[in-house]
């Protein structure tokens, strides 16, 4: 064997597995003989009308793209010599477009990428690879695209020492102390990770926040991840510390008003700009579960967050203040709280501010009722806080697609201008007209190689982007493609993954908290069942708080005869959610205190079909797994066995949750599990046991 | 283009840059022409005299390393059709060898490896592909190998969570979550990368234990993981919380005369060992830094460990108990404290314990001297603990070999029984005639893609197993093998790299802690110089307990003026260093407090030569920066890259360090810095901010 052979020999070799690194990136040649000939055939060269980074990064990638996806040098011709074949990069007017949208058309045997600025130019140039990633027919390709939400995000929960909050893929991607000197290869591949779904901003730090980004030492350091991200027009945004003029600015106090601090913000928001001038922004966790805040100087969040606001705005900086606000009160329900604190200041936020507010008014659960913010401040903008990490959701070893969980929330009714006004309608700013949209995922991704632990967890990832671009893609449409650029192109395959990630969060809500139920997670780390939780840090903190089960029934009454929570919503939601009759089944007991022996629309009372729900979730994963399996032949090795032995976890854990969750209200309902199924073959006591080993340090 | 052409053509795009997975186990083609041509024509097949598990580990190993090496298929054959160009792997018996050794000789045209047991085949498999990929001229070849040392372990710090206790190369390996059904391939090339340096045990979690590990729902993990090392020959061990009988056996107790306590582990021992047939047994860190012990039941270590002991004896289990445990008292010397803890109890331990004890008596500083109760306790076998991971040595950005720092502890002379009775004989068991001898290196080992952070760390890996199978070995060999297999064989920049490696931790102790200086680092993280530390949780936690800087002079008198503490050494070695004049300088201020004027024998006065030791260390990090520079053709880019950016923070600390020390002690001395050294460009009052920014939240 010649070296040069041997050489291409052995890296095939180590290469042969896939590891997962390169997400839907994955640029492996096509399958598909036919339609890789067809492309190959078509697709010559790439010319670009103009120079930037970012035009160079939009050619870069499509010359590695098309070299892998179709085997083929793709040349970067600076002139337009051959008449036919060439993807042409242009900058120019269309009315149709925004600044971010592109066009795509062929012409004359020529592909054209066409948008007003070099950023429409990067996000067309992914849209292009994805059509041929996905085996789309190109000869009469003509799509226009506008994001129909401005500012896209990602937040990281990621602390300075490393570690991630809730995070479940290893350790943070950011080695601050590396930085600046080392730039870790894989930084550029996260940022081209997200300029191809769309995602134009990035908050690296964790919400509960530490003072030291407000520091000389750590902002050189975000400028240097801030230079490798703006080619592909990744802003970077840091969670900012209330207290940080007292904690690093040497003054003697926080205080909004305080005409030292304000100007302690000022300088600050100059500094920052002078080292990163395209820097995005502050977000605030202010007085909310201790940190610090306006509030511990008997001021309100508009103030705190109006002057950061009016720090930030002579630099076009915006100001996220989150509304994850909630006191510990054993005789209220947390789900108003935040209602009650933002609702009174609608309109009095400085213009570049905007309210960030989680999908549901409790905390990520599997599933919850929008928002009722949502629709509730005309004059203010909000935000959508969606939750890519698993922390209530099974961590990294439980297959949740998310996106129905998501779509489910935007395409809610929030009634706020009568029927139509959906969720998605306030946070893109129509239905109010407001003067930013946003949205922001709580990312999944970590140091772990293949990015997100459970590799169909990189959909979600995926699904964030791809939705803050355009919400009205289907679960089932964004499936299929991430599984095509992901997995495998084999059709059978393909429907098969999809069938199994689009019905997943069902069957998660089914063995964990069906019917409306939730937060009966583990103290703390919220994994494994606890649901006899009762006593934690705060009330609001344990499971009885939140199932309120005794002898009689079981759900928390929020409806007019309870907290009401439900009259926080418009008056067509109440009276579907504010009944017990009426009220879906799906959020039963968020709404409704419920008779056991209540006989439910299915026919069965809730006691029996409670069960059949623990069984039915459980007994689905099993069926997951052997739907897994014939799939082997279609997809990497090393990713198949991946999956099937995280499939394993879940079947366990789903029993484990359908075992403790059963047994445990059987104590209150009194009443035998239905015929035909199983009694669980552990005890309550054993269950008790379980969860706590998972809680010792 | 052909499509199978273009999928190597492919992979070689993507294979380019080395991300240092591989380790030192690198495969990759040898670039000298010649030898890998004579390799490859002695060298066809390999022949196996028996099978196993492990033999089939070093059959597949010699198979992909030649394959890589000599771009050759190696074909395993079944019986030795060919008279020449065989690799034979031979149990045989062989009085020179131990149970572990190998002899590798050639012999009519053949190679063979010839043990008594699988164990010496896979080491000598290792051994001779080391000898391909250092260029060794085989024809000749005759080597016969013992491990001088018995036990060959790495401790892990790993929690459960996922975080490493002063881990700097991101999460632990352990996903413990995921198993036991998911088996990440990381776990064995883990176990491959530990078997080619002779390691044969690991200790999968943090000495401060989580009793999580004693119940059957992580024995169960930990099978997982056992039984992939197995093939490896490596032992699973784990930390035990003293505390276990209480936190999860539900006893009111964890009393080690307690009768149910000590049923209870006996039985846990007879669980471990149904589920882990070759378990190695337990490290115990107990009544240290807060953590249970037998002393919470007024018993002594000698009761804790030998009831664990007992447990674990019919098992042939061991009991690693530390004897790293020291008590918060300001007007005490904590490096006396372990000496007069555990001496008193030699002869006391039960068979199966081994006491082990850290390098030195403080804390893995840049540099101690060696631990006195080594060569104190003859009647109890004393084990060795390194620490890789650079919790006091700048972390994961330092380039640190560690070599030098562990042979100078090994070779230390203890004069135990006269001249020649170095650390290495004590732990090594042949001066006192211990039952066991064993070695661990606190791991420096994380989910980081190339395993240590620093490219460089990696060596100190690989040292730990290289000096516990041979502590003859010198740093320079170990170094010139090290980078031969793993950055490059051209000789020019092996020589540099080589230099670099060699001379880098006395470039860290000078400009961290020159002269015998300790324990300046900052608070609680060990990160960054933090000399004026005088308050902590304890005294002993401080800087000020450590360096005694006053008006007069610097230095911890430990002389028999003082603490005394050199009275715990040999009447020998109290004369050397006992005595301000006749002690080496690399120990002075651990020892002796000394005048600022004091006339040093190098011809300055203390303060003058404390000036240029910090002025001189911090300009050699400067030299090694354009030492590296001209390697660039030679090794591969990343790792180039990345090294030379690490280098750039290592001097930018390295300059830290300096202007910290040399201010703050200048603020007790009152004297000039020494011409020609250029005054610090900051002031002492920014350094003192600095270093608290790294300790914030």
């Amino acid at each position: 064997m010649q070296p040069i052979a041997l050489l291409f020999a052995l890296l095939c070799f180590e290469a042969k597995a896939d590891d997962g690194y390169r997400l839907w990136l994955k640029y492996d040649p096509l399958q598909d003989a036919s339609k890789r000939a067809s492309y190959s055939k078509s697709i010559n060269s790439v010319y670009a009308s103009q120079e930037s980074s970012t035009i160079s990064a939009a050619v870069e990638e499509l010359q590695m793209g098309l070299k892998g996806l179709l085997g083929k040098n793709i040349t970067l011709v600076k002139s337009m010599d051959s008449k036919r074949g060439n993807i042409v990069l242009k900058i120019e007017n269309n009315e149709k477009l925004s600044e971010e949208g592109y066009r795509i058309f062929s012409q004359n045997g020529n592909f054209y990428i066409s948008s007003k600025s070099e950023k429409g130019l990067l996000y067309g140039s992914y849209e292009f690879l994805r059509q041929v990633q996905t085996l789309q027919d190109l000869s009469k390709i003509n799509i226009e695209s506008n994001p129909k939400i401005k500012l896209r995000l990602l937040n990281h929960w990621d602390n300075p020492n490393g570690t991630i909050e809730r995070g479940y893929a290893g350790a943070s991607l950011w080695k601050w102390h590396e930085l600046p000197y080392v730039i870790d290869p894989r930084y550029k591949d996260y940022a081209r990770a997200n300029a191809s779904i769309g995602i134009n901003g990035t908050v690296l730090n964790n919400v509960n926040a530490s003072a030291r980004f407000m520091t000389a030492e750590y902002l050189e350091k975000v400028e240097a991840l801030a230079k490798v991200f703006r080619p592909y027009q990744i802003k970077v945004f840091l969670s900012v510390r209330f207290s940080a003029p007292r904690n690093v600015g040497g003054l003697p106090t926080a205080d909004p008003l305080d005409p030292q601090v304000r100007q302690w913000w000022k300088d600050k928001a100059k500094e920052i700009y002078s080292i990163i001038p395209d820097f995005g922004g502050f977000v605030v966790k202010a007085n909310s579960e201790g940190e610090p805040g306006p509030q511990d100087y008997n001021r309100t969040h508009v103030d705190g967050a109006n002057m950061l606001a009016e720090a930030l705005e002579p630099f076009n900086g915006i100001v996220m203040w989150r509304a994850f606000v909630y006191k510990a009160d054993p005789n209220g329900d947390r789900t108003k709280e935040a209602y009650y604190e933002f609702k009174p200041f609608d309109g009095q936020f400085h213009k570049n501010v905007i309210v960030q507010v989680k999908n549901g008014p409790l905390d990520f659960q599997p599933r919850e009722p929008f928002h009722p913010l949502f629709g509730a401040m005309p004059q203010t903008p909000l935000m959508m806080e969606f939750q890519l990490t698993q922390e209530y959701l099974g961590f990294a070893t439980h297959l949740v697609y998310e996106a129905p969980m998501f779509k489910e929330v935007l395409d809610a009714d929030t009634y706020a201008k009568g029927k139509g006004s959906t969720v998605a309608k306030v946070i893109d700013g129509s239905l109010h007209n407001y003067r930013f949209s946003a949205i922001c995922g709580v990312a999944n991704t970590g140091s772990d190689r293949n990015w997100t632990g459970h590799p169909i967890g990189q959909v979600n990832w995926y699904t964030l982007g791809r939705l803050a671009w355009d919400y009205s893609l289907s679960s089932e449409q964004i499936a299929e493609e991430w599984i095509k650029m992901t997995l495998t192109t084999q059709p059978k395959a393909v429907a098969t993954i999809k069938d199994m990630m689009l019905k997943s969060r069902e069957v998660m809500v089914n063995y964990m908290t069906p019917l409306g139920l939730h937060h009966l997670m583990g103290e703390g780390i919220h994994y494994g069942p606890q649901p006899w939780l009762d006593k934690s840090g705060r009330p609001d903190w344990t499971s009885t708080y939140y199932h309120r089960a005794d002898t009689i029934g079981l759900g928390f009454n929020r409806s007019a005869t309870g907290s009401n929570a439900v009259g926080l919503y418009a008056p067509e939601i109440q009276a579907v959610w504010g009944s017990e009759e009426n009220c879906p089944l799906e959020f039963l007991l968020w709404f409704h205190h419920v008779r056991w022996d209540k006989k439910l629309p299915t026919g069965k009372s809730l006691w029996d079909e409670l069960c059949f729900r623990y069984y039915g979730g459980a007994e689905e994963v099993k069926k997951m797994q052997e739907q897994w399996i014939p799939i082997k032949p279609f997809i990497d090795k090393e990713i198949f066995t991946d999956v099937l032995g995280r499939l394993q976890i879940q079947h366990r854990e789903a029993v484990w949750w359908r075992d403790a969750c059963v047994l445990y209200f059987q104590t209150f309902s009194k009443k035998p599990i239905p015929e035909p199924l199983e009694k669980p073959k552990t005890t309550l006591e054993e269950l008790k046991k379980l969860v706590l080993i998972y809680q010792m340090r």
